[in-house]
């Protein structure tokens, strides 16, 4: 079954811009070719396909004949604080290895390389007989994709990993190369590669070098790439054709109309006035004293970017047109449903279902958010302490999500973290959150009496975090592996807490799994189902942290401010930036615009017109961060790290109007190089002199 | 009668940040001392007053003893056009007098000089005997004030003005020193003083040296100031305090509740849909070919213009805190009102007298629009053909607004101005206005039958404008002159359209005079009445285009693009947009962000980390263009020209949290005079060298 040409149309209006995140298998050639006159061939194609890797979290790329690869700062920021030393800090001083042999290995990094991709969704669906019950042909399919995955890792010899696409309409299983010895030959200092810091995260104009070139190696010797994109020394312009590749990581695109009105009306709001709650409690903890301050700064941080993520996402959906967009969509695979009489049975009444679930979500909306730990680090790691032996105990399809099989590696690990937890900021967002239930849910709700037996929210947030020794982690670690008997023992009285808490925290959690999730997971299913039968490949399948292209010009568009972004900014807005907080000396709003002394001292050297950074209309999200932006040549452009603020309502509805990715330009990285870093030798390499 | 403390904290909450444009009589140095540890002394205050000058449309200020004066480049535009000449086009090119033989004198321009003022309101008040009916009142007052003015004129030797401040709470008459001879001294290229162009109006990050110097002359010698505002060489700093002296136009800060909740939900939204019709007809006549593009090209910037204003206005407007502020302090004196009975007899029942005005005006709404000549200039002055001859027949009184004494004199101006008409741009509004009053009001509405006479909106607009000759002012002059028995013998068919108009406007002129104005008037005046009472002058009033004092402190703000705002832009920032834009090579949007010759040229001399442009906290709005912003000391730190999109809603409601002026920084100029200028005499003069 296919649309009609007009409902074809009516069905896909954002497709007239370049929306997508294409996978290799289905890159619409014909569409850019006809567009932009640009003749993508398979050779081409697959040559950036070979030259991408995937980070941990993150994109990257072959750059040099001897296997360097760029990613961006933020990306490999944890393998560069992961070969620091006491002595050397060379996240904030920034590193060149002057030589290979001074490259430092990072111990654990591994980067993946997408060799080939193959089809078996055929094999897949024949593990489903007739008559089947939808239970047993998921685990049907669950076991044959198993199955598959391990002969095909046989048989190849490479790291396979299945992967599923339009939820569900095409089953595949991607075979990687994988590069365990990758050694770091150069980054720049923090805070050039973030310079703005949290206040321009998410926002263009932007003056981040956020790039750093790591070193692939195979038995001891640096690793001969299949594909290589070279750096361009003449770089893009206004106008020009980009294309990025990379591994964007979730996007709600195929969520229903009411699901988006809820997030836009219902959800997001909720969660910003939650945040707003708690960051107030800890600005008013911050102006105690500076120790505070610096104890609250990271969740503050932490607070802050949520919420600028969340308000421009609600920024996307508040924008009339865009949830139009949807529901005309919506309406007309309604319509093409109805046609058959087959499909209408079994989708036919699937939205109203989700609406309803919708409808559900909201009632639960309350208590699924306060009765839970929320921020509190600590009420969350006593939460897991109480649970994990009872957990353990049960078969894993029964357990709570974070205790199955898949999951229980990780949540150990965060339970015995060492990372830190700081009691004051705990106590202050438990009170906050005690006192907001309360004030939320009323006095008399069951939960809230239970928490609070009869004391204020600050009594019991101050008894508990106080009283508990649970911020260090070798007292959890006894915890959990004293099971029951240890638990059953414990006075300690963040655990008494959790305990009041863990049966109210459970009975909500099964509410809304039973009357909201397990209806969108259903009914979200059919829907996906219907869509791919009526548009097939002719759409892009919603994100999944895989390889994907996507293409665009470099654009401007009109920002938040009232005027029109610049396409690119240069070293001088750097140092202008720099200079208009008032310098190093100022160090406002935390230090966000200070430069390293170096970048002060040899600003003479450099060519402070260089193009720095710049935005370009590919459709991105993140994952997509270290990816290359390459011409129409092959050639290395820029790298990907960041999207405009006005533009996150992207991952619900693609707006052709605010959906700007930014880069940092290749010629900026050139120039650092040579006049900053003193790494000649590595510009002369991406060059390929 | 006061309010209780309590009472007018809860009424003022917007004055706990530095709101206020407060007249001279009426400064709140406690407050200002309070806050800030400043003790304003009554010399200091009137050596900022005496300093400060009013522009036709904008503020200036004396900065040395030889009467130079600064004011806006594009304040002093029209000044630089009308001493242009075909050989030298002075707005284009900048200018600078070497010496003072060659400063140009500006025939007309009259700059005003605020000398005193004096309190006639018991005089006034006087005129009125108890019992006097509402409206003989309203006439014996104005009847007092003008008597008093010509009093004060004649004694003085003075140009004196009638004030009416708190909306008749005060009378006042404001006595100005007038200068005639006013010559041009300097002035940059308008393309650096309007650096960014229309795309940038009213945003910030900002890159414009908006200044030019004008010298007053007496006697024809330069005259000696009795004040002045030495330039300070030292500037100012972000966090410190600002005072701003000029003359802020119109604020609407004391409409009603439901009056701003109408301007959010239907007023300006009407506005923004309408504008978009009207950008997209026009859009479309650009695109057929580069000379209707140029022709296009000022009705689009217009339109675009207004827009970002009143979405600006709207984004103000929306955020729920603001018109939260509104209701919280109309309860509070809708409290206090009703606590005396006489009050509560006169004023009780206004504001829901205004609000069942408001209804009306939503009522009225389309047809108000519709039943207009809009922006069809060509209609517009067929319109006023029609009318002149009857009109000036009655008296006053009796006349359209347009055409009573006040107003004749401009509207004949108009009328007979030899601005070009651009037939083209006139046909497409005329054409989207009729098919937008179509499609609004339906077929069948009497006007739309009447214009349409059964024709497309595009017939009837392209045999009107083709057939007129109405764009020949000699014509328009003709049939202006003609009188009657012209205009009855004129077969023009835009005057035969304008007769078809006529009877409809001038109905719902009527309607909307009677059911909504005349109403917002008198209710509005007896809600100000009561504020008056309540708070008399802990209050400042609206602004009313004369001198006010603003104050605080040099601040950044959360812009809409998710960032803080830089305090401080510098030289290299103009370089940065204008190579991040492409430079001259590419002009792109226009041309917006190209450079003069010379400061490409020169570039190499300036110190690029020169403070350029800056934002800080003070309370203004249109008018206050050219106004000058001093330190604590007094002394010309900068030159305001501009307030940040995201506080347009300060012309409804002051928000401290967005409300930013934009000022040209000193240092700016200094170094603009000095290195590119030719202007280094000048530097050395406004720095009293």
């Amino acid at each position: 079954m296919r649309l009609s040409a007009l409902a074809l149309l009516l069905a896909l209006p954002a497709l007239r811009a370049d929306e997508g995140m294409w996978t290799f298998d289905n890159i619409p050639v014909q569409k850019i070719k006809a567009k932009y006159g640009v003749a993508l061939d398979a050779a081409w194609l697959k040559n950036l396909q070979l030259a991408t890797v995937r980070f941990p979290g993150g994109t990257g790329a072959f750059v040099s004949r001897d296997g360097l690869v760029v990613t961006n700062h933020h990306v490999g920021r944890g393998a560069i604080a992961q070969v620091s030393t006491a002595q050397a800090d060379l996240v904030k001083h920034g590193f060149t290895a002057a030589r290979r042999s001074q490259e430092i290995q990072v111990p654990g990094l591994e980067l993946m390389m997408l060799v080939s991709m193959r089809d078996v969704t055929g094999r897949v669906n024949a593990a489903v007989t007739p008559g089947m019950a939808d239970k047993d042909a998921l685990t049907a399919r669950r076991n044959a994709l198993g199955e598959i995955r391990r002969t095909e890792e046989a048989k190849t010899g490479l790291t396979c990993e299945p992967v599923v696409l339009y939820q569900g309409g095409e089953y595949w299983i991607y075979r990687y190369k994988k590069f365990s010895d990758v050694r770091l030959a150069a980054a720049p200092e923090l805070q050039v590669a973030a310079f703005g810091g949290d206040p321009d995260n998410y926002t263009y104009p932007r003056h981040n070098l956020d790039f750093a070139l790591f070193r692939v190696y195979e038995n001891g010797q640096p690793y001969k790439p299949e594909a290589i994109l070279p750096f361009s020394a003449k770089g893009i312009a206004m106008g020009e054709l980009t294309f990025i590749s990379g591994h964007p990581g979730t996007t709600y695109r195929q969520q229903t109309h009411a699901q988006m009105v809820y997030a836009r009306d219902i959800g997001i709001p909720f969660q910003l006035r939650s945040m707003t709650r708690q960051k107030a409690a800890l600005q008013a903890l911050s102006a105690t004293s500076p120790e505070a301050h610096r104890l609250a700064a990271d969740a503050i941080y932490g607070i802050e970017n949520s919420y600028k993520r969340l308000s421009g996402q609600l920024l996307g959906l508040a924008k009339a047109e865009n949830l139009r967009k949807v529901e005309t969509a919506e309406k007309a695979l309604q319509a093409e449903v109805a046609k058959d009489a087959d499909q209408q049975a079994r989708v036919g009444a699937s939205w109203d279902r989700v609406a309803q679930a919708v409808a559900r979500q909201q009632a639960l909306l309350k208590e699924s958010a306060y009765v839970a730990p929320g921020r509190v680090a600590l009420l969350g790691h006593a939460l897991n302490l109480v649970r994990l032996a009872d957990e353990e105990a049960r078969p894993s399809a029964q357990r709570l999500n974070e205790f199955t099989e898949g999951n229980l590696k990780a949540t150990k690990a965060r339970l015995l973290s060492p990372r830190p937890v700081q009691k004051p900021v705990d106590a202050t967002l438990l009170a906050a959150g005690l006192q907001e239930a309360k004030d939320e849910l009323g006095a008399e709700h069951p939960f809230v009496k239970a928490m609070l037996g009869g004391q204020t929210p600050e009594a019991v947030a101050k008894a508990a975090v106080e009283g508990t020794r649970l911020d260090d982690p070798a007292v959890r670690k006894q915890l959990a592996e004293g099971g029951r008997a240890a638990l059953d023992a414990s006075a300690d009285p963040m655990i008494l807490l959790a305990k009041r808490l863990d049966p109210f925290n459970r009975a909500i959690r099964k509410q809304v799994e039973d009357e909201v999730t397990s209806v969108f997971t259903e009914h979200g299913g059919r829907i996906a189902e219907a869509r791919f039968k009526a548009f097939g490949k002719s759409l892009y399948p919603d994100a999944t942290f895989t390889l994907r292209l996507g293409y665009g010009p470099v654009a401007t568009y009109a920002n938040g401010t009232g005027t029109k972004a610049q396409p690119f900014t240069t070293y001088m807005g750097m140092y202008d930036r720099h200079l208009g907080w008032g310098g190093n000396a100022a160090a406002a709003e935390e230090g966000a615009w200070t430069l390293p002394e170096r970048w002060l001292k040899r600003q003479g050297k450099l060519d402070l017109a260089t193009p720095f950074n710049f935005i370009y209309a590919c459709d991105t999200v993140g994952g997509n961060s270290g990816s290359p932006v390459v011409n129409v040549k092959g050639e290395f452009v820029g790298i990907n790290f960041d999207s405009v603020y006005e533009g996150q309502g992207g991952y619900y509805v693609y707006d052709a109007e605010t959906k700007r990715a930014v880069a940092t330009d290749a010629r900026a990285i050139l120039e650092a190089l040579r006049k900053i870093m003193d790494a000649r030798h590595l510009a002369d390499e991406v060059l390929g002199k």
